[in-house]
C-alpha cells in the first residue's frame, strides 16, 4: 500500500492517529520536502515516530518516483506532506503513476492552511478562488492576484492568499554551471505581502471607481504558524501591515469581503489597534 | 483552556494526536452532534478516547453554552466537531462568548470536507466559490446555487457542493404542539442532488446560450464518506448521476470547471464507464 499522509499544519502531534499507525507500519518513510516546511525538525519527526525519515526533494517525487513506489505494490510505503496530501499537482501525479503499476493508495487526510484559515474567524463558505502571491523581482512583478481578489470582492467573498516559498532555489549561474548549490528558504512574509499590494493599490487609485477596490486603509488579516503554540492573527489596515511582524513563517493573507457581524466581532479580536477597531463596524456592543 | 477539536472525517482514529491528547486530559467532552455525522458512534468515541462523552444539540451551543463553558478558565474542557472546528458560524460564536468569559482558546484544526475533497483529483486552488443544496420542497426549490456554480464555471473554477443535513428536524405539527418528537435524519444524496441540478438545466436549457451552462451531458463527480475505508468516488454525466448510488451518507457533489490534463486523469480513475472516458478528453494515453 502506497500511503499519502497529511502531517496538519507542522508540529509532530498534528499527525493524526490513523496516519501515525500508517507510518510506524511502513517500511520506507519519505517526507515531502519541497513545497512547505514543517515548524519542527525531521529528527524529531524521526524520534517521534520512531522511524527513519528520507527526505523528498522535487526531483525525487517528480522524476524518481520508482525509488519512492519500489516494492509498495506488496509492502507498505508512506509519502508525508506537511497539510493535506492532496494539496499539490504533483502528488496526484503520484497517485496516477502508483495506479499505473498496479499499486493500491490511499490517502489520509489532514488539515490545511485551506480550510485551517478559518481560524481568522472568517467563514470558509464565503471564501472565494485563492491566491497565490509571489516574490516580487525588479522585472516581474506580476499583478494578477489583485484582479482575483477584486473578483472575489465584487462577490462579498474573501480571499485566502498563500504566500511565496523558495525552497531549494539555484542562482542562475550555480544552475548554468550545473553546480547543486542553493539558497537557503525565503518565505514571503505577511508585510512584504502587504507592501505589494499596496504597490498595486496606490498605482491604480486613480484610474478605477470600483467600491471593491482597496485602499490604503481597507482592512486586511495576517496569519502566522496557523495551528502553532505560537499562532498569531493580526487585522490591520493594508497600509499599517506593511510594517507589523508577526514573526517567523509560514504566513498568510486574508482580505475579507463583506463580512458578517460575527466575522467582525471575530477579527476584533486581533485588531492591531484602537483605529481598526472603529473600521470594524459591529465595534459599538 | 477551552479546546475546539476537530475530529477529522469522522472515524475515531482521524482524531489528532494532539487532539487525542487534549481530550484525555479534559475534564468535560461534549461532541457538537447537529451539524455533522459521525462514521462511528458515540460509544466508539468514548470507548476510544477513555472519556465520557456528552452530546451538545444547536439549544446547547446555541443558548445554553454556559454550561457548556462552565469552569473553563480553570480547568480543560473539550467540544469535539466532525471536520475542523471552525467550519459553522456557531463555533465562532462559541469563541467569542468564551473570549467574554476571560476563558482562553485553543482551536485543534482537522481535515474537513473543504479541503479533504482534493482526493477527487481535482485542485483545491480551483475551487471557486463554495455552494450548498438543499433538500427541495413542494414549495421551495431554491435555485440560487446554480448561478454560483455557474459563476465559477465561466473563471474556468471547479464548484464543490455541500448537500443538506436534516438532523432533528420537528414536524409543523410537533413544533406547533411544542412537542420535542423529531425526525430521523435525512441526508441529501448525489443523485438527489443531480436530480434537482438537472431539472433545473433542462428547465434553463433553452433560454441560454452560454457556455458555462451544465448540460445533461456534463461530468460531475460524486464523493460519499471522505476518508473512510469505503470511501467511494464516481465521476458520471449528471444525467448518469441521477440513478448512481453511492452508498450510505454523507455524500458531496463536485461540478468540475476548466480541466487540467493531469485533473483529467484523475477523474478518469473514477469513471462510471467507457462513455465518461471518452467525455474525459486526455483519454488517449
Amino acid at each position: 500500500m502506497f500511503y499519502l499522509i497529511g502531517l496538519g499544519l507542522g508540529d509532530a502531534k498534528d499527525v493524526t492517529v490513523k496516519g501515525l499507525d500508517a507510518i510506524r507500519k511502513s517500511k520506507r518513510v519519505y517526507l515531502e520536502a519541497y513545497t512547505s516546511i514543517l515548524t519542527v525538525g525531521k529528527e524529531a519527526l524521526e524520534e517521534y515516530y520512531g522511524r527513519e525519515v528520507i527526505l523528498a526533494d522535487r526531483d525525487m517525487v517528480e522524476k524518481d518516483s520508482d525509488e519512492l513506489l519500489l516494492d509498495a505494490e506488496k509492502e507498505d510505503v508512506a509519502f508525508l506532506v506537511v497539510g493535506d496530501p492532496l494539496g499539490a499537482t504533483t502528488h496526484t501525479d503520484l497517485i496516477l503513476r502508483a495506479v499505473e503499476k498496479g499499486i493500491q493508495y490511499n490517502v489520509i487526510h489532514n488539515a490545511s492552511i485551506m480550510n485551517a484559515i478559518g481560524c481568522c474567524g472568517l467563514q470558509l463558505y464565503n471564501y472565494g478562488e485563492t491566491v497565490s502571491i509571489v516574490f516580487w523581482e525588479e522585472n516581474w512583478q506580476p499583478e494578477s492576484f489583485y484582479d482575483k481578489i477584486l473578483s472575489n470582492r465584487e462577490k462579498g467573498m474573501h480571499t485566502l492568499c498563500l504566500l511565496d516559498i523558495k525552497m531549494k532555489e539555484q542562482t542562475i549561474e550555480n544552475m548554468m554551471r550545473g553546480r547543486p548549490i542553493y539558497e537557503p528558504p525565503r518565505f514571503l512574509s505577511a508585510s512584504q505581502a502587504s507592501q505589494q499590494l499596496l504597490t498595486i493599490v496606490e498605482k491604480r487609485e486613480k484610474s478605477d471607481t470600483n467600491t471593491a477596490d482597496l485602499t490604503p486603509e481597507s482592512l486586511v488579516v495576517a496569519v502566522a504558524r496557523v495551528g502553532a503554540s505560537d499562532q498569531k492573527i493580526v487585522t490591520a489596515t493594508l497600509k499599517e501591515m506593511t510594517s507589523v511582524d508577526v514573526g517567523p513563517p509560514l504566513h498568510s493573507l486574508v482580505i475579507p469581503g463583506h463580512m458578517h457581524p460575527l466575522e467582525e466581532k471575530m477579527l476584533e479580536l486581533f485588531a492591531l489597534n484602537d483605529h481598526v477597531k472603529s473600521l470594524l463596524c459591529t465595534n459599538t456592543s
